[in-house]
């Protein structure tokens, strides 16, 4: 832990804020124009005070509901990335897309090299094995990275869940490949060892689902891939897991072709997790950055400056992917500095930092990733209150200074 | 040849009949309450006569159909058991449920000497490879044979579709095993090389279907199955392959749960096969051989009397399976007369025989049943005007004595 | 078997001449120079009789070997092509030849269509699967065919051996494949459930071996796989399995390189089957037809006259192929009456006729080789007094009117 | 860092020297017996000045020759196991052995759990695809590590060979798997891009080769396996890829019954790298440490004090396996700080360090490997001074104090 000691050197610099109100801190920075603060910004309230109003399914109403405080408190979560990109493993989780939609040279060549004429995509998904997926040994893992929360895909942009659901039948990771519910799976180990809070990630388009296409060749008029699959996922995927985060992803489409405000009015006032659940703002074109929950935005968002409304950074330790790539070389991950660095500049302006890792298809996460994991868990139990509470002024320090810690 | 050359010694005896008017004949058998005839004997009607009312989806609308006499004069097609059940190729094309259904120790033993044991059934249809499958050399067989139509499974009992349906994603012929349109490629060679007509199989329910489970777990008081899954799937058959046949089965539950009588009278009034398509009776509990079109009432259906509604016995050339099996030992096979003999008893009591082939997951139609297609064939070329028109008469002779006939 | 019956009135023709002693009526053919018999003639011995001299390594002494007399008294062995090539089972037996040595055309292109780019001939073994490999069900059906002796590639030019050789490790049945003694499995239940004699076909040379083709370049002066490879199989062979028959093929080299006297001096005078073993004389080239025990010649060999020195032919029901092919068709099979010809011609004339058919790769003989087996065995059963003995002066006249008979 | 302590204390008695000339502490040392240096002590000698005296099949004349001396001065070398073991990566690269030889656990359940019931070892081969496989990348990697040469297994003791073997016909990487010549690309590489030398390890033994089972069985008075499979596929590597260094394993047999000395003769006297080859000491039971080239002696070997024959302390990075593991955690590998403690500890007394890395059955070199390779590498830029020439004593002292050096 050497490396990280002279850290403290430089807080040796900020030690007498310590003696200051937090809130006093805040106020100067405001008052010197270092940070803005506006009437916008989002209300945080604890589950208990969350109140029993009823939401309409308009941004308006979906807008004004409070953020559960627990999710702003968490400042970091683990992303996972799995599903059947996980077997070619090779050029990034959008490899389908990357193979028959944009038909990539590097991605048409691996599969004519390595496969037969006529393979397909669908044709991996038996292969997707997941036969060392321990999912008590992830939970301690991500325990010990200091996460306060994690995100699994239930479903990427491929349109196979991770969850034996009703309406991805054989395709699904029940029916092929793993033969295992992945993502209950996941759940109650995190639930039965941790205390950290389970979030499921869904791509609300698919690719190549023949209903979205016909919906998207009707300009979204038609939304036979919404009642049919998108939707019933959602339904289905909050009443079986009680997920305490719903990210939603893959919103190329106008919001009122999905449903999202009718689905977040059901979440927020008669789902099982109506309290304390947390969900983003991809939910539809235009959307993003403005209406919903916390804001995701764009990948690897991070504007630099303080916001009003909660946000999250999403990023990822393998810089080019984040799916599980086979022939990643080690300059390919952040280091630890890459990723303190990161956590510093993201929470110091008010954002979440979300951390991507991509499990192999048998259901290991690599040992580089196990590092990665580990060092940042380390630095965070000796830096925890540098972070905790609302210390972010403390973050704007280090974030500004990071470059010179070691 | 020779062999069949002594029936026509046979035949001397009855020559004599060939003075007297079919009709004398038929009215004589009636007279002496050899057959009977009543009132209700389904209409037969060529496709230019159809008439341009409109059908109520009511049975008893629908019944009102005169049936396309192209059906009766058919008097003989084949049948093509073909699907993920011709991977295994073991028992028969019940593998799926004989082996997680109803747990036959068989199937269960097999599975466990050969392969791992989470190996599911959905895990097979990778290997259902149709690399041999030649579907103009399949045309010009079914034409030796002297078949005037043809019916292929287009979806049996475990879902999978053998085109690539809108509601099958990723468990249908296109985008796992084959990666082709198996009813497209069949059509299309048929209809280039032949005069046969061709017909769909359609299998309404699906054993393991999670949205039919749940319909059938509420006593078919909801229908996202049908919604979703059976019917999307017989307008898209309809429209896009236009069948002279569509031939209906597993109706395992009400009608009124299937919309049958919705879907036959769009099918009768508005489907671009509305004047000559031809259809069965196995539309919904209970009304197998009581409405609908022709009557298959039961596999193997054969009622040994002539009956008053047109009528289809379907029969397999392997008397224990539909679809192929790998282990059939020559003794399973129907010998030629047994064929002769099954297709004599059939047409002399007004039905018509459809015999089933499987072919094998390759897409070969192997040659024991290419033998006994060709073998028939040139029988049916040699007695052509003992079953032509009405000559029914000739064939109930055929039928009692056929067993001295070699 | 109704269909035979009608040979009978051709025997009625020839029906005198059982009053006639058999050797009279070769005295009056010999006489009559419709046969020519000389001194050369191989001498027959029943086993007990064989007597107790040493033979040399030389032609002149292994030729001195009178034939035990069970094989000239045996008239149909049942031949039988299982290996690798049974795994592709299209094109032919020859198929890792054709593909990679002439480079036939038809194969290239069906590995293109069908297989990744650098899949080779021995990724093939491990779908060598003989599941349904049921040795008991072979015996039976052999018997039931009225065969005197089998013939199983225990070796063909692939290289790959059907037992669990010494010398091919991870390149036979136990290691890569079936994980079964396909030799000792059959041989057992012969030798269990009936009388017949069991043989094994062994190929001298194999197409790819690198010692091989490094003997080759060398113009056979090294014998590192003589050595190495297949005498030490031979010698484990008939240690293990105690044949009958040695059926000695793929001599594409000259005698000495293969130390075939030295072998067959061993087997004659030393091995455990000394005296009843028969072996042929694809030894070498230029000894075919000149030397060794019963003649082969050239495959399908049928010279049309007596021959004074006992022979075999060897055929194949498949006309186009001795392994299985997985695209035949009915055309492409002899028929029975293709079959009793044959062997009529074949008796007739002094040989044996072996009748090939090819199992699955899953280790069914298929339907259409069942009919074939069962069919001649029936007619064998009616006609047994025909061809027993020395009856084949009458089996000459059945050969010369044989296609007059049906 | 228990294990280098009581080197410690000897340590202390020689830190004061550190202002002494090296060659005096060497005398010092030799002087006051805490070393000996005896006539024994292998001479080394530069490729140029090898003698042109030849050596005799027996260890005394063979011992005589004296060690090229690039090998003492090159002090590191990267090993790398990668072979069929690398395919199911779990447990160790034992994995043959530990399932059907002593039946661990762990091993058989795995593969109760994974695979069907009759799978065998070499069923794992078609998997070993290598299709990632960049030998350039490996080569740059090694020569970044700071490493002098490399040695990879050739073949293992499950017998596959990584080359194109005459003598493992069907069971190596271009016949069966990767389809490539692996020592052969590899070596073309680190020539082509580095100045590393080649080196090739080599198992005598093999688990399960039937031949090596036969001699074994007879107390190694038969020397079947020697003369058809180990000693051709040596005498075929030395002619064929010429490497530097010749590093056999797997002598669990006399030395006699291996013919190690007849190889070894002509390796030294008439091989094409007879003059620079390196070879150490694994050559046969009770050979280890005693004979031979440099000392390998056992795994991991590490005498804590300054030897007076040269030798190698082959490790792993992996605490628990040479082969890749794919369930392998973070805390399995070596840190960068027992590395380098290893190294010191290695390299002043004498020792090389040959440090094992196992690529991925893709061939892919792991990130964690890799980060282990480039931090070690760039730890020997800055610090070459300290180990070049005969720098051992202030190895001791780094050794010493390496827990306080970062």
């Amino acid at each position: 832990m050497l490396k990280y000691t002279s850290i403290a050197f430089f807080f040796a610099y900020v030690a007498f804020a310590a003696a200051f109100e937090e809130t006093s801190l805040r106020e100067i920075l405001v008052e010197e124009n270092v940070v803005e603060f506006t009437k916008e910004e989002i209300p945080l309230v604890n589950d208990e005070k969350q109140n029993t109003k009823r939401y309409e399914p308009t941004w308006k109403s979906i807008d004004s509901r409070p953020l559960p405080s627990w999710f702003d408190e968490a400042k970091f979560g683990i992303f996972i990335h799995w599903g059947v990109f996980s077997v070619p493993s090779f050029g990034n989780e959008w490899f389908w897309w990357n193979w028959k939609g944009t038909k990539n040279a590097a991605i048409v060549n691996f599969m004519k090299r390595n496969y037969p004429p006529d393979f397909t995509y669908p044709d991996f998904a038996k292969e997707f094995t997941a036969e060392l997926f321990q999912p008590n040994e992830w939970a301690d893992l991500f325990k010990d990275s200091g996460a306060q929360y994690i995100v699994l895909t239930s479903k990427h942009h491929e349109g196979y869940t991770n969850w034996p659901s009703n309406v991805s039948w054989n395709w699904n990771s029940m029916d092929v490949g793993p033969h295992r519910d992945l993502v209950g799976d996941l759940a109650s180990s995190i639930r039965n060892r941790t205390n950290l809070k389970f979030g499921v990630y869904h791509s609300l388009f698919e690719w190549f689902h023949p209903l979205y296409i016909q919906d998207k060749a009707g300009h979204f008029k038609s939304q036979s891939f919404v009642a049919r699959k998108s939707m019933p996922e959602l339904y289905e995927l909050v009443n079986k897991y009680k997920p305490d985060i719903v990210w939603s992803d893959g919103d190329f489409a106008p919001d009122v072709y999905w449903n999202s405000t009718e689905f977040l009015a059901w979440l927020y006032n008669d789902s099982p997790v109506k309290d304390h659940v947390v969900t983003n703002d991809r939910w539809g074109t235009g959307i993003r950055c403005h209406h919903g929950g916390f804001y995701s935005c764009s990948d690897k968002y991070n504007p630099g400056v303080l916001q009003h409304h909660k946000w999250e950074n999403c990023m990822t330790i393998d810089r080019h992917s984040w799916g599980y790539r086979r022939n990643a070389n080690i300059q390919d991950y952040l280091t630890i500095h890459d990723i303190i660095s990161t956590f510093a500049s993201t929470i110091s302006c008010g954002g979440n930092m979300l951390m991507n890792v991509g499990p192999t298809k048998a259901g290991m996460i690599s040992p580089v990733f196990q590092d990665r994991l580990r060092e940042f868990g380390s630095w965070l139990k000796v830096n925890d209150r540098l972070y905790q509470g609302e210390n972010f002024v403390l973050l704007s320090l280090i974030h500004l200074n990071v470059d010179n810690l070691f």
